[in-house]
Formats: C-alpha cells, structure tokens, sequence
C-alpha cells in the first residue's frame, strides 16, 4: 500500500517559508489604530448589545444543527457523506445570503473502521465494547491474542523496555479529568496517540486504551492516532475501551491471574480522497480586502452524527451569521469570512489546506476564532493580540459581560482549525465555552442532536454575533 | 427446525390440574394463627430492628453484584455463561453457610443473536443503532429492505387491515413514560411483545419499535418478544431502535419524502439447553416444611453484565440473607428458602419449573417475594395476603416505616418470578422499589456494575432481612 505523506508533515518548511514572504509585504497600510477602548464607540456598543438582544431572542443555532445531523448524519474525513456536507452547507450558506458560497477541496487520507470485536477469554470469559483508533492498523480477519499487561499511564508504558513486551497486550488504565476549561482532555489524549507506537516497539501484538472520555456509559470514544511517523515505525492494531469496559478489565485483573483476551480490528487504510473546506462572506462595505474569521469544522467521527462535535459550532457560527445578516443596517468595514473546515478530526487536514490555498492574504487576515467545543455557554473571552491591543479587547469584552463571559487571559489558542493561522501571526480570540459534559459525548455513538435542546446555543450565537461585528466594525488591528 | 413448546404454553391446563391436587390437601394444621398485629411479638420487632442496623451498617450485597458481574458477565438464558451463573451461585450460597445448596435443571429454548445493522438508505443515507428482539426470526444474510410505514402506537397497527403493508417495514413510534413504579412499561412492553406478528399478518417484511425504555443514549433495548403463538402464526424480523435513533427516523419521515430503510439480523433458534434453578435454605428451627420464598433472578440479558437487572436483585437477597445468618442467634421457626431463578428474561422459564418441581409442598409456601427492579431504594410495602392477615402485615410493615417505606395496597404481585406461584394462591408481598432511572439501563449494555455504588443497596438489604426474619419466625399464615 502507497504510503501518504500528509500535511502535518510539512508545516515546519512551509510555515518558514510563508512567514518570510510575509515579512516581505508592505504592511505600512496596515498599522494599527490608536489603540485603546476608543476603537470600540459608543455607537459600536449599542449596535452590538441589539445583536446580543436580538441573537437571544432568536436565531437559527440549533436548527441547524438539526438540518446538518439528520439530513448528513455521520461525516467521517473523505467519504461521501462529508461531501453531502459540503453541498449541504453551500446550500445553506447561499441560502442565508453569504457572499461567495464555494467549495475548496482538497486531498486527505482515508482510514475505513471495520469489524470490531474485543473478549476477555480467560479467566472470565465475556466481550469488551470496543473501537478502532483512527488510523489504526488492521489485526487481520483472525485477530490476535494475548495475555494483558496494565499500566498506569503512557509514562508507565513508556518506561517498559523495547522489546519488554513481546506477545503481550497492552493496557493503558489512564482516566481523564473533568473539567469546565477541557484541560483534562489535553494530557489524556497522550495515550490515544502514542499507545500503538510505544507497545509495538515494546514488542506487544495490540493496544487497548481506557478510552479518552469522561463518559460513564458504555461508549468506547474514537479519535485519531499520531500521524506523523519516525522511519520505520509502525503500529499495533489499537483501540479504545467504554470506561465500564476499562474498569471490567481492571477488576478481572485484580484477581491476580493471567488476563487473556482478544481482539479482531479490520480498519482499512485507503488511498487520497476527496475533502474541502467550505467558505463564504459577508463581503466589507469599506476594506473587504481585511477578513475576520470565523471557523467551525464539518466532519464529524463516524460513530455518532457530530452533533455537538461539530455540529453546535456549525450552528453557532451560522446562528451569528444570520443574527448579523438580518440585524446589521448594512454591512461590517470588513470582511467576516467564515470557514466550515473539512478533516478537522482526522489531523487537522483542512487547516493546513486553508493556509496553504490563503498565504498570500494571511497579513489581511486580522483576527480569527473557532467554535469547536460543544454547546456549553461562554464562560471566559481569552485573546492572542498584541500588548497595544488589549485595550480594545478589554472593551469589547465588557460588552460581553452582560452574557455572563469573563474577561480571560492573552494566551487565547482561538479553536484546533486556528492553529496553522495562529502559529503564522494572526491574533485570535477563544469564546471558551463550559466543557464540563464535552467528554462524556466527543467522539462516541451518543454524540446526537437530542443532546442539545433547542435554545442551548442561544448565548454563544449572541456573544459570536457581537464579536465578529465589533472586530469587523473596528479599524483596530490586533497584532 | 423443530418447534419448541414452550412451558408458558400450558398455564392453564396445568395450573387447573395443580389447583384441584391443592383443594384436596388437608389444610387444617395450616390454619391461620389469632390474625392481628399480636403475631409480631415485642421480642420480634426488637430483633427485626437489629437486623436493620445491621443490615445499613454493613453487608455483602454490593460485592455480590461486583462478583457475578465481572467473573461471569452476561448471562443469556440456556448458554454456557448461565451455568457458571449457577456454579458461580451454588458456592456462594455454600461459602454463606446456607443449607442444601444445589442446582434444579430444567431445559430452556436457546435463541442467539447474531449480527445486527440498519441503516436509513434514502433521503439520508446514515446506520442506526438496533438491537434483535429475543425471538426474532432472521433476515438472511442479505438483510432486507422496504419503505417505512410509522404507528404512533402498537394499536394504531393493530388497526391496519391484514395484508395492507405489503413489503414495507413497519415502525411502532411509541415512547415510555417514566415513572417511580415502573407502570410505563406495561404499557409500553405491548409492542415489543406483538409488533413481529402484527406486521407480519400485515404483509410488513421487517418491524422496528421504538426501545421499550427511557435511556436518552444510544442504546437499543433487548427483550422478549411473545413466544406463545397461534397455530400458523410466524413473525418477521424485529428489532429495537435506540431512542435517538427513533428521533432520527422520525425526523427523516418529517420531511415528506418515502423514507427507505434496510435490516440486517441474523440470530438463530437452537434446540433446547440446560438451563436451572439454584435453591438454597436456612431450615427452619420448629416448621422445617413451612417456607418463606424469596427470589431474584441468576440470568440476564446478553448485551450487558446484567447488574441492575437482576445482579441487584441477587446482591439484595444474598446481603439479606448474609444479615440473619450473622445475626439471628437461632435459626428462624420457618425455613427461608433463596430462589435465583434461571431463564427468566425469556419468558419466566425458570419460574414455571420451580412450579413444576415443587407442586406437592406449595401449600407449605407461607409467602413469598422477588428482587427484581434494580438497585433504587424501596419506597412501599404491598402485600397479597387474607383480609384476616393485613393487621400482621401492617405491623410488620410498621417496623420498615424507619426506612422511609410506606404501606401499600394488598394487591401485590410479588415480582415476575412470584407469577405462577400466586396465580396458584401462594401469598406474596412486593418491596417497590423507585424506578425512575431502572428503564435507562435495562436490558442494554449499559447495565454494569458502574451504575451502581457501593451503599445503594444496603436499604433494601435491611428490608428484606427484617421482612424474610418476620414471615419466618411468625405464626401467622398470611392466605
């Protein structure tokens, strides 16, 4: 099978590249205004504190939620139903009144689930709710077997010799932190993509993880693997536990006998297939050449529909779109360009993809956010600007307090799609959202529209709404 | 394939036969003792109270359940599992120090599940979460498919003319209403029981309900369909749909369009397998032949480790028992006799043995309970005993007000296992326990010991000591 050198490989000489480019422009007619809580006017305010009426009032947030999951459902990076997505949302971007409803494709790697099946064998014979990692590889139609070896975390894997490991199973027993900010997802997800790589080079037949979660239903949560490879290395077919499995395994271990199980994975790693990134505006009525933007992702994993991952930051984004569209007298100064971005799951394929398409304009690109992060409300409004800038973003964050949002600190990430654009020098803003039931939902069957009802967004769609005008309506530049 | 005729097909005739054998016996050294609440001697409401503080303060029950599930797991009537349920069963009961430990066999239909798939194929192409009905027939390896046809109600089919869904899958679109007492399930277990038969004398090639549950997880709930048929009467392949997965499909017929769906399961009817009963005493000190019953239930569904149902059930009875082998200085007058019942999520299999085998002593059955609802706290006290005999149990029931429980009706039914030893006139009481959560686990893979704390048994625990401690050292029989 052709191997795939994806994206994420690359970004190191590129990035370098794109940024000595841009250091070439002449960016004298884009300094910055006077700083300070003067480029936010009084008129200003009062314009975005309608839009905050307004968006709470009503908004079309969770109906499209509704229309994305039922009408596409599952959309998994590169298959038919992600670009049943993309037609999908060009559809509903033109029909809104987005300027320049359009397609951008690009190429990612595809990766097919399979069979999959997991038993304890002895002591306690009984099946194990399963899933396959994203990217991992198959065991073969047979499946393989072996006796169970515990750790504690991926350190305590790591720790275990090369080799150490011949014909064992791998089990990492690490659980996750709930948390309002998600930071427990953050050292979690570690394990889901190192495990396959760290057991196979210990010698192990397959990895299973505790899956990355907070759930206590039984829900194995998929996610992606590491894609970036040393030479030569390979993994073991992997997959993920429900948490009651997890615990399951842990007491037949606590017996103190040999655990044997078993594990059949038949994932298939396919050739390049077709993704895209969907893109519109509101074109700006006196500099459209400057963008604010606002992403969400439309992949999904292929368990659930992608309801609250993506879905809730489709509709958030959509919802403001229109609060603005109907709202606003005419347009913004600038140009509010927003991105449903492809392959987000699968590593990031449609961030880079936008970078790349994008690097002539990224110095026009003043700011930009990302709402990927379920259907919690907005609790903290963190920035990444330049030290001159916080001013501004102090006074429009005032204007967001009403929402019950906290001024937050200035070392905003802006959502995963913004990381390529951050990385290269545009500022950014995070809305953070309450992630305190993200986890028990991310990446599992149970990611559905009936866990958000309808009015759940209303909050984030005001607060979007009001930021994308005001950093539109600004002459601020935020570096 | 040969067909199987199940017990539940004879009820009638046998229970006439048995009843006329039970008229015949001499009844009168069975008399009821002076009715009142002067058969709870002082002296047995203090002991009654020790054992309740006993009981709460420290039991087996929970270690019960974590041991049946995580060393035998699921436990699907007539398979190997099952008879490690019962080996698992005997020496537990035997390590307890209960008398006459031991197997009743009987034989049981076996029906295995195979694989399971739907999928919405047009306007929205999508999988849905489906489990097989206990019983289904298959629909061959190539599945089937049809349009949908949508009930709001098992009686709204029912009201289709014979014949009138030619080639069409059937869905019963019906919800359960949640309740402390479980009265939604009745109702809504009507279309899990007759949907296959009703859409098949319909010309349906397929039906679908709506999980007869009230989890908002992707779950689809397993059960029994009826296995008591007409002459001729076949049913086509049935399955379960995962409330969400309802939703969906509902959603997808809101749009107005034919919505097309395919089915895909393959279980298969096998000749009949062991299954039993185990049965256990604490022999009575003065009326040996006089015995108390008390239930629960050893198998459970296959798509969990059945811990709320029944594991709860064995877990409570086991801890009660646990108490007043600890506690009672001196064997009860009566002998208590410990029932887990074998195949009773198939149709109450093992229930209609116990009958079968014990004919000759039922008039020695004093009274008799089952677990069988979970792991909630019990909130009432009903009975199903002589008008003569509820001022014994109002006094008994008097001594469990400082559980929170209060006095019920006299129409009990006694728990599922208890059906045909009522129906044969065998007083019973019922323990009612709340039931608002049991329907979200119930009969899915969710059912493991996670939902279940350590602790949350022990109210039962103490109820069912005192209860089981009352009716065996009384006097009075309760008919």
């Amino acid at each position: 099978m052709r191997t795939f050198l994806p994206p994420v490989l690359l970004p190191g000489l590129l990035l370098r590249l794109l940024l000595r480019l841009w250091v070439g422009l002449p960016l004298c007619w884009l300094s910055p205004a006077q700083a300070g809580a003067d480029a936010v006017t009084p008129a200003m305010a009062a314009q975005a504190d309608r839009l905050l009426q307004s968006a709470l009032e009503k908004n079309i947030a969770w109906d499209v939620v509704r229309s994305l999951t039922t009408e596409v459902g599952p959309r998994l990076a590169g298959t038919p139903a992600e670009a049943r997505a993309r037609r999908w949302a060009v559809a509903r971007l033109r029909a809104m009144g987005l300027d320049n409803p359009r397609e951008e494709p690009f190429q990612v790697p595809l990766w097919r689930r399979g069979a999959e099946r997991a038993e304890i064998l002895t002591p306690f014979p009984q099946p194990l709710v399963v899933t396959a990692l994203g990217g991992s590889t198959a065991t073969g139609p047979e499946g393989v077997r072996g006796t169970v070896v515990s750790f504690p975390s991926l350190d305590a894997l790591r720790a275990a010799a090369p080799g150490s490991l011949a014909g064992k199973v791998v089990f990492i027993d690490e659980p996750m932190a709930r948390s309002r900010d998600g930071s427990g997802y953050a050292r979690a997800v570690g394990k889901r993509r190192a495990a396959a790589y760290l057991a196979a080079e210990r010698g192990a037949v397959a990895a299973l993880i505790r899956s990355v979660g907070t759930s206590s239903h039984r829900f194995a949560h998929a996610g992606q693997m590491r894609r970036v490879l040393e030479e030569g290395e390979s993994g073991v077919p992997t997959a993920a536990l429900a948490a009651p499995d997890a615990d399951q395994l842990r007491r037949a271990l606590g017996y103190g006998e040999p655990v044997q199980v078993s594990l059949l994975l038949t994932p298939r790693s396919l050739p390049p297939a077709a993704s895209g990134n969907v893109v519109a505006e509101i074109v700006g009525r006196e500099a459209p050449q400057e963008i604010v933007l606002v992403g969400a992702h439309l992949d999904s994993w292929d368990l659930g529909t992608g309801a609250v991952d993506d879905g809730a930051g489709v509709g958030i984004v959509l919802g403001a779109l229109d609060v603005l569209l109907r709202e606003l007298p005419r347009p913004p100064r600038r140009t509010i360009r927003v991105v449903l971005f492809g392959a987000e799951e699968v590593g990031l394929v449609g961030a880079w993809a936008y970078l790349q398409r994008h690097a002539a304009s990224l110095p026009q690109h003043i700011i930009g956010t990302e709402s990927d992060f379920g259907a919690g409300d907005i609790w903290r409004f963190d920035s990444r600007v330049g030290e001159a800038q916080l001013a501004t973003i102090d006074a429009m964050a005032a204007l967001l307090r009403p929402l019950g949002i906290e001024r937050g600190n200035n070392a905003a990430r802006g959502g995963p799609d913004m990381k390529y654009l951050r990385e290269a020098g545009m500022p950014v803003v995070g809305l953070l959202q309450d992630g305190s039931d993200y986890f028990d939902l991310h990446h599992t069957p149970d990611d559905t529209l009936d866990k958000i009802a309808p009015g759940d967004l209303d909050q984030n769609v005001a607060a979007y709404a009001a930021f994308l005008y005001l950093a539109a309506e600004s002459e601020a530049y935020f570096r």
